[in-house]
């Protein structure tokens, strides 16, 4: 195979075979293919796009670019759940130990944050000694052990993803819906859940600004799920505001442990329990959505899932006693209150301006190599819908500084926009997809663990 | 600035600023930025294109990254004359002593070739001695003192340029017409003549395969050459078959030593006419273009045609008696005749499939680093149009061993198709581009040549 020619080929709108995806895929994560030429190939798939086919070819090509743990066949169903990323997104830090206290393993691999938001291993790593790197028989054992395991990604699965997505950071090349759902799929059928819930966010603090683009995104995404034998649902949810009331990482866990303790705030937890009942039925752990309602509320009232958190968080070598007393959470030095500026209801919160402050606080990455503070952030304490009064606290600002705080505080403002009229708070959940058909069919490896 | 921001924005369709260019040029000249950056940045400029005014700036930017030779500040006028390639196109050879004959300084600086195609250079080097490589100072004194220098490209000429090139051979970007525009033309602008003339070649055996992107294409480069102050024509020129009947270095070399000598054949020759006609009227050295003819005429009649190429073939260390006797010129050891396989009229012969032999026969490079053999090649002994009876010689293939011939002929006898019915010649000269009422507009720089 010659690589100009299949960069040419994808140039002039062909698609490429099954074969010479598999050869782009190999050659170049053995580095036989220069880096200029991948980014020649890229850009070439930005503007042509590539067929569904295509798209399953290159994501199982980059599955097999490194190690599978396959950890479905060590256990099903198990389930994994991922989120196409948003400001104040803490939803997979309380939905995995929810889920997993209601008897539904989780195995979950996640990536750091880049960029205005943030990531769920960052904000694990708030907790003291907390340990992300697990080997491949540590992940494997606390998911059959505990039913829960918190990784980061690991290099070892699908690598050609890793080196692909680097190139695509400095490249131009993210914004291309096959290249997206080819990466996310890749690490999530490296990991090889039985189930899987992907929730595609939209609005202006997401990556897809369009509910057309990110439903475009997750049908890609749940076609290349339900071929490769995992079944998938996406759901649809808004992110023209930041989730729930922290950003930043010890602020944000601290908000997950408030949901698992029945506190957190509405928006947030709405969606947590969405998506805890939408994985008990989509694994047929529990019958219905009823049922499943039952489970999730029991989970939290008995303290099950934080007590599951906390177990999980122990055995990663982290100090499971932050989870149980979120005070002990590193906190900032230095806090400041911004006060609202008009009295009115509060008609937009800008979750991408908001999140690049939490940025320059710190709280985040503008490179990769950039370490972050994972006590810094800042807490919202009115959101969309709600009428404040001028001179009433509306932000909490938490830095290193006073000065740090002082630098980010106009920015912060001015991400709120206001109306004298009342404004609803928009709806959280904007739809879900499925393959046609899928609801109907009970999956087979739900059936196999049935007769077992 | 930052280059993943200026790539998105070509991404998405915008128009580069000029400092943005200029900065993108620079920079990557200087080795800030990485090749998979431009690599992407150049494919979203072959799905995007380039405006008129970018084009420009590109072509600017590329100059200034290296030297400007500035020869018109030397003497004027003084001519370049440019084919964007084609099969045994040897015009470059007989036009450029042509025209010096008749008292025209021409300064040629030419590359080698790649592909299918030959290169000016390659063909020159078929003389025992001939030196290519001329310095600065070489190259300025010899267009001052014999009016002709025939050079090979100079490094230190638009080196952005060759970088740019030599990335887009290997990430399938050669192909965008504001690239190919701004390659040429940053090139001879570096060498800054008075005027120029462009050949653009059409058809199945040239890069620009319609004449509508031929005319395109040649627009583009005239209009950055006006914008520029150098006096620019474009000719459109057939490519459908190869020109002349000799394909090869010192084959396509002796054809056009026979069209000096008033013997070449008639295709090739009539377009050295038209072109040498061309240039010194573009020139205003001849009045019209009867008086041009005429000069022309008496150059070939006269031999000082001749004897300006084997003079500055000399003053380059090259032995000029092999100009006067082209016998002297190397010759391939294997020469095998192939015969008509029909008695019919040649309908076509396919130019890209002939190269493709030549290069196969040692000729031509498949890789720029590859070393060619100057002897062998292949003569073409009927063209379209001509009539031949069933066993009568066809072909006469010039190869290093009877073997390499044997390996070639099946494909050069495919490369012909027959008809039953006469087939008129193909039209040799399509059309000419020059920039709208530029035809009426005496060059200031001419002006100030008659002043002196």
């Amino acid at each position: 195979m010659n690589v100009v020619h299949l960069i040419g080929k994808k140039r002039d709108g062909a698609a490429l075979s099954t074969a010479e995806i598999d050869w782009l895929v190999a050659a170049y994560t053995a580095g036989d293919i220069a880096d200029y030429q991948i980014a020649a190939l890229l850009m070439a798939i930005v503007w042509r796009g590539m067929d569904a086919r295509e798209t399953v070819d290159l994501t199982l090509a980059m599955v097999r670019s490194g190690a599978e743990l396959r950890v479905r066949d060590v256990l099903s169903p198990v389930v994994d759940k991922h989120s196409t990323g948003g400001v104040g997104d803490k939803v997979t830090l309380a939905v995995a130990p929810l889920v997993a206290a209601c008897g539904l393993p989780v195995a979950k691999m996640t990536g750091r944050g880049l960029g205005h938001t943030g990531g769920t291993v960052d904000k694990l790593e708030s907790i003291t000694g907390f340990r992300a790197a697990l080997s491949r028989d540590e992940f494997l054992d606390l998911v059959r052990r505990l039913g829960l395991a918190l990784s980061g990604q690991s290099s070892e699965l699908a690598p050609a993803d890793g080196k692909m997505y680097a190139l695509r950071d400095v490249t131009a090349t993210i914004d291309s819906i096959p290249l997206i759902a080819a990466s996310i799929m890749s690490k999530k059928l490296a990991v090889g859940p039985s189930h899987l819930l992907l929730d595609v966010k939209v609005g202006e603090g997401a990556f897809m600004k369009t509910l057309a683009h990110a439903r475009r995104l997750a049908k890609t995404m749940v076609s290349i799920g339900e071929d490769a034998g995992v079944r998938t649902l996406a759901v649809l949810s808004a992110m023209r505001q930041p989730l729930g009331h922290a950003v930043g990482n010890a602020l944000e866990l601290a908000e997950a442990l408030a949901i698992l303790r029945g506190e957190g705030p509405e928006d947030v937890t709405a969606l947590c329990h969405h998506e805890a009942v939408t994985l008990l039925t989509l694994a047929d752990v529990a019958a219905n959505g009823k049922e499943a309602e039952a489970r999730v509320a029991r989970a939290i009232s008995s303290g099950s899932a934080l007590a599951k958190l906390a177990e999980v968080v122990a055995a990663q070598g982290g100090d499971a006693s932050q989870v149980e007393d979120p005070t002990r959470l590193p906190a900032a030095p230095a806090r400041q209150i911004l006060k609202a500026p008009h009295t009115a209801y509060v008609a937009g919160i800008d979750a991408e301006r908001v999140g690049l402050a939490s940025v320059r606080l710190g709280a985040g990455r503008a490179r990769k190599e950039d370490a972050i503070d994972h006590a810094v952030g800042l807490v919202l304490l009115a959101k969309v819908g709600d009428r404040v009064a001028a001179g009433q606290p509306l932000i909490e600002v938490h830095a290193r500084t006073e000065t740090a705080a002082k630098e980010v505080s106009a920015e912060l403002l001015a991400s709120y926009t206001w109306s004298d009229a009342a404004t609803a708070p928009p709806a959280l959940i904007l739809g879900t997809v499925e393959r046609p058909g899928s609801q109907a069919r009970r999956p087979r490896i739900a059936a196999r663990a049935a007769q077992g």
